[in-house]
């Protein structure tokens, strides 16, 4: 097939309508039709969802956060133990399958964290969070302190240099005003991406060590009203967090690739190429205001400076210097997995659903809103099964420990069962912050996004009574106005700025890494957001919850009944509903934008042709496998031959896979999306031959180009074959739309 | 002649270009011309700026600015009367024919400016500018204490709201929210436009009175260091200054259209629909923080939280009460303005420099710069008389008083020599904060930007080494990342974002207000801009001057060469450089963005038909005139004709003015530009039908729409009979370029 790039790309859009009207729900579409449902199966269906969705109720997940919020949980502690006890016993008892599964990952705990200023004056810093009266919690002297693990050990004494945020622009903006941090601590404030990549840059900037704290602008007293009085940081308020460079490989850093089980082979810490070298703290705006305050030198450049009461100076002289000693106890410690099943008709697909349950303190909006919601959907799962219903594929809910230090527990699980995931996983939908506010937002790969927007079809909004999807679409009408505060979570969408209710791609900082990137399981992560300034602090507690975050915890069952309704319908679904010209759209559209910026040089453009030539040819496949599933009907259906189908259309995703993963980072073993080496939380799309091309890098360039082309022409061959099964069932007679 | 839009726009931009190679100079012109000189000429007016050029010095800039800032000399007082005839001297003795020409205005002084928060607690307000060691002069007690000059009298206890910068948007939000002004007093920050419209609103919208105070986000420590170690304004720093709703129209209150001589004709105050009628003062920030700090209610939209160190709220409850006392004392007082002259060989044609002497409290920068420039300009003038050289028409170099409380010296001249002006006037030029920092900036007529640009060219960037264009060429090329912070000072430039070296059209904020809007002189306001946040301060001395707006007086000495290189183009030529090829542009563009504006409103669609022909009959009689004015050579020259010539030239712009005035504000007579009723100091383009299709009143917009087309039609036939005259001119013979 020879057909010119403009009218495959229409093709592909145009099939892309046709597929709907078998597996989308859309406007045009008949109102009793469910993606991936036939139509004599649509009102078993429906039927199905709506007593699902009758099951969550606000006091149940009040009760369940109440809980789990009840004592500081972080990872590798015995509290960590606890909840993932409780947790396995409550799935035990909605009737799943439930069981713990142990990892031992090299994990820190923090034994002496020291920051004082000695010039220009003496003073002590690294100030704790101060408690308030009406909320007893946050006098808990079991909270661990302020921290960013994976950080060194350390001590340190130098001049500070203000760095902004602490981007690859920051350090270019730096060094064109002649200041190096070399030797010295660098002063970055959170926002702009992860925390991970801020202190791999000051590493490589040979910096003596990075501070970095939470400026008012942010997420606090500029965003809105601080905590106790609004949802806001207050000056005390630290983000703690980790450091480890997951944009090498998340997980136990000594045991990339396999399960850290007891009789794994281990690294040396040394030879981990994903742990940090210099000392890294964060503090709180307070504290920072004392350093910032005292630094002298060049006026910082133009959007420099934060929401601290003085002008920001850039610093570098020996008339500011801060005194910085961390002492980290490093050791194998114990993570506990909860993995509950609930076995359906077959145990040969599985679909999973996922939510870590270590905190870094008490972890109300993260991850407990998330687990508590979850829950939600798994008591009422159970309740169905309780009424009589049977699944028709397996459901699996995870509950990850670990995920704060690294992904650690979701990771090695997924390390450990690979092979069985990629024979058997359907999808792995997560939700980690699942409420911290009525804004909906989600990233998905392109082939699910449009089951996820249905899904949000169903469920109402419990503040607007519409529905989720309908509040969504109007706050992203103005999403350009309402700029959110960053750094707030690790909900990061990448907004395609003209869609409405987009969904974002798969970028980094929650469980569906390892699902994803390594695994190739096609993934979906999800939660709602707000007004959240109180991230991975000690205020992120029940108190803040009830008050601001979800007071009628209305969004904690919106979040049970979304995740339940996705995974019905992947479930029970005829076949399952993947839209591959969705993807092939959003594949053709980064190809384009790739060759338009290695136009510029003939040698990168003709290595980027194999690259043009394989996405046409898996433009084309999807077209013609969306074809041939649009000719699937209730009568024609051949059980065995869709059993194959849909063991197929899951697959397609690890055909993107290339064995030996990204160079320089071979455990991102996706071709088509990777969370970017500089770039934060978000999804890089094609990020071998992007970060090659940003590198001008013509080998590695040819090396991607020709992994990602290899790997396009590996799903085209997989969509053949579905289209191939598909035609092999008797085609119906011809109706009208 | 029948020729569609876009042909008939395309012929204006391409004849433009060949009026260029007579009058303008540019790259692909030969490196000898002078706009507005036959060859013939070119390299004696050369020799004479190169003269001129080099007695600037910046030597005597400083002695001179030391002398201006040597004492407090706001309008009104004996001090602006002694600077006047020390003005007037200097000039007599560069060998001016100077005079001081007195009027008697309505003019307030300040009696009791008290202001204190009532509740939640008692506290004294109103606080003064901190004294600092360094500086005397900031111990200065002559300093006049901080006030709105124009405000009424007045007693008022109320609550407080917050209304961000208190324009006509901000009311807008504020109703969305439910909160209302009225009876209440209104706290709104500095920046976003002119303080009047600010005080305008508040009394639109009911209130009890104003408080503007100066947000350090806008020109205190978030935009740099503040005063003494920067030139930001400090906390306790306040931006006085004119709330005469200028808009309406400026100068005396009491005698509008006519001079304010002892025996005028005065209105009642009561009558003067310029005068504010609800007590209004500024303050600083400290002061402001102490209210917006305690003020509830709504977390503020989106866009409204500055730069103080706490969430700001709306306001608007009784637990915030703040009481204001304001004593005004309102008499007649005199304005003493300097009128210098330098006749020529022929005193029919006058071109005009102005500048204004009156100060807020020293006005080192604001205006003492452009004064001291001025002064150089008016030497070097003096000394090359002295030399032997006659000015071939006469130049008039103005010192105004009077200038902040509302343009009064500057009005009551115009209005008082209108006829005069109207006959003789080429053009005048205005400079009123003549240095802050090294950014050029500038505003025009149309038909004198392409001059402007020329003259810059001419002088040298003291720091840089190339022209002054050069600089401003470059610094325009970031514009969009440097983004300044604004209400910093009365320079506001209209930037086309898409040209390089933009000059904005004139608006408001200065003196060349009356010569443009009222009587339709040629009008240029310019000055070098840059980190100025001690606008309208006690700080605004000869120390900051000294310390950070032009250490050398090397920007003041460029000051005076362009100033001085203009005046002689304008003065020595042989055919004025008038660009109305450029005029017709500008107008053509703003023309069909109304048309576009109006194609939704069929009826408005309607009305706006005669503007376009009218713009289109402008732009081709601008083609016309353009063409027949390059066939001038030396050769053909005839002189009775070339004076004809020029007096038709500047008077286009008069054939702009409608005789009554605008709807709703006569003065303002310029049926083109106006500053807008509400867009603060910002130039508004045909602002009769711009308002009207504002407010969708069609009987207004018919109006409107009328006058402006009438006059685009004389504007159109005056420049017919520039051509008719030119052509009257024998033909050259044909040259090649």
């Amino acid at each position: 097939m020879n057909v010119s790039k403009p009218q495959s790309r229409f093709a592909v859009l145009a099939a892309g309508l046709f597929l709907l009207s078998l597996a989308m729900p859309s406007r045009a579409q008949a109102p009793d039709s469910v993606s991936g449902f036939l139509p004599s199966h649509v009102e078993a269906e429906r039927q199905l969802e709506r007593k699902f969705r009758l099951i969550p109720d606000a006091a149940h997940a009040e009760d369940d956060l109440r809980h789990l919020t009840s004592q500081p949980h972080l990872a590798g502690t015995e509290a960590s133990h606890q909840v993932a006890e409780w947790l396995r016993d409550q799935y035990k008892s909605f009737g799943f399958d439930a069981q713990i599964v142990s990892y031992s990952a090299w994990l820190p705990q923090p034994r002496e964290v020291q920051l004082e200023l000695v010039k220009p004056v003496r003073r002590a810093l690294a100030t704790p969070e101060a408690p308030f009266d009406g909320d007893p919690a946050t006098y808990d002297q079991r909270a661990v302190r302020a921290f960013n693990i994976y950080s060194p050990s350390g001590d340190v004494t130098a001049p500070v240099v203000y760095a902004n945020y602490g981007t690859l622009d920051d350090y270019r903006e730096l060094a064109s005003l002649g200041v190096s941090v070399e030797g010295k601590v660098v002063l970055a404030r959170y926002g702009e991406g992860y925390r991970g990549i801020k202190a791999k840059l000051a590493e490589e900037h040979r910096a003596a060590a990075l501070i970095i704290y939470s400026d008012p602008e942010e997420d606090g007293y500029a965003a809105g009203d601080p905590y106790p009085q609004g949802p806001w940081r207050p000056m005390s308020g630290i983000q703690r967090g980790s450091i480890l460079y997951t944009q090498i490989y998340p997980g136990d850093p000594l045991t990339p690739g396999v399960a850290a089980v007891s009789d794994a082979q281990r690294l040396a810490p040394a030879a981990a190429s994903d742990l940090p070298h210099i000392p890294t703290m964060p503090i709180n705006a307070q504290d920072a205001a004392v350093i910032l305050g005292s630094l002298r030198g060049k006026h910082v450049p133009h959007g420099w400076q934060g929401g601290l009461p003085f002008t920001y100076h850039v610093g570098g002289s020996r008339d500011t210097q801060v005194h910085m000693k961390l002492v980290m106890d490093y050791a194998e410690r114990p993570l506990y997995d909860v993995i509950a099943t609930l076995h359906g008709a077959s145990d040969d697909q599985w679909v999973i659903l996922g939510n870590h349950h270590d905190a870094w303190v008490f972890g109300a909006a993260d991850p407990g809103s998330g687990t508590a919601g979850m829950l939600e959907t798994g008591r009422a799962l159970g309740e169905l099964v309780r009424s009589g219903w049977k699944p028709r594929r397996t459901i699996v809910i995870c509950h990850w420990d670990g995920e704060e230090p690294g992904l650690l527990g979701s990771t090695e699980w997924v390390e450990a069962n690979r092979a069985e995931l990629q024979a058997k996983a359907v999808a792995y939908i997560n939700t980690d912050v699942g409420v911290a506010g009525p804004d909906f937002a989600a990233s998905a790969t392109p082939s699910l996004k449009d089951l996820l927007r249905a899904a949000t079809r169903e469920v109402a909004d419990p503040e607007t009574g519409g529905s989720v999807y309908d509040s969504w679409f109007q706050s992203t009408e103005n999403v350009k106005e309402k700029e959110k505060p960053s750094g707030t979570g690790s909900q990061v969408v990448t907004v395609e700025a003209s869609v409405k209710a987009p969904v974002g791609d798969l970028g980094a900082g929650s469980d569906f890494s390892p699902f994803f990137d390594y695994a190739g399981i096609p993934s979906i992560d999800m939660g709602f957001g707000g007004d959240y300034g109180v991230y991975h602090s000690i205020y992120d507690d029940f108190y803040w919850m009830k008050h601001f975050g979800d007071p009628t915890f209305g969004y904690h069952v919106a979040l049970a009944r979304i995740l339940g309704t996705i995974a019905l319908r992947l479930d029970e679904a005829d076949i399952l509903p993947f839209n591959y010209a969705s993807y092939a759209s959003a594949i053709q559209r980064n190809v384009d934008d790739l060759a338009a910026r290695a136009a510029r040089q003939p040698d990168e453009a003709v290595l980027l042709k194999p690259v043009e030539q394989a996405s046409e040819q898996f433009a084309a496949s999807a077209t013609r496998a969306t074809d041939a599933l649009r000719m699937i009907s209730t009568a024609s259906i051949d059980p065995a031959n869709a059993e194959k189908i849909n063991r197929a259309l899951p697959e397609v995703e690890q055909a993107l896979l290339t064995p030996d993963g990204l160079v320089g980072r071979p455990w991102f073993k996706h071709t088509v999306y990777a969370p970017g080496s500089y770039a934060g939380y978000a999804s890089e799309m094609m990020p071998g031959v992007t970060e090659a091309l940003d590198r001008d890098d013509p080998v590695t360039l040819r090396q991607e180009a020709d992994s990602l082309s290899a790997a396009l022409l590996r799903a085209s061959a997989q969509l053949d074959e579905i289209a191939r099964l598909a035609r092999a069932m008797p085609t119906p007679a011809p109706e009208g739309h």
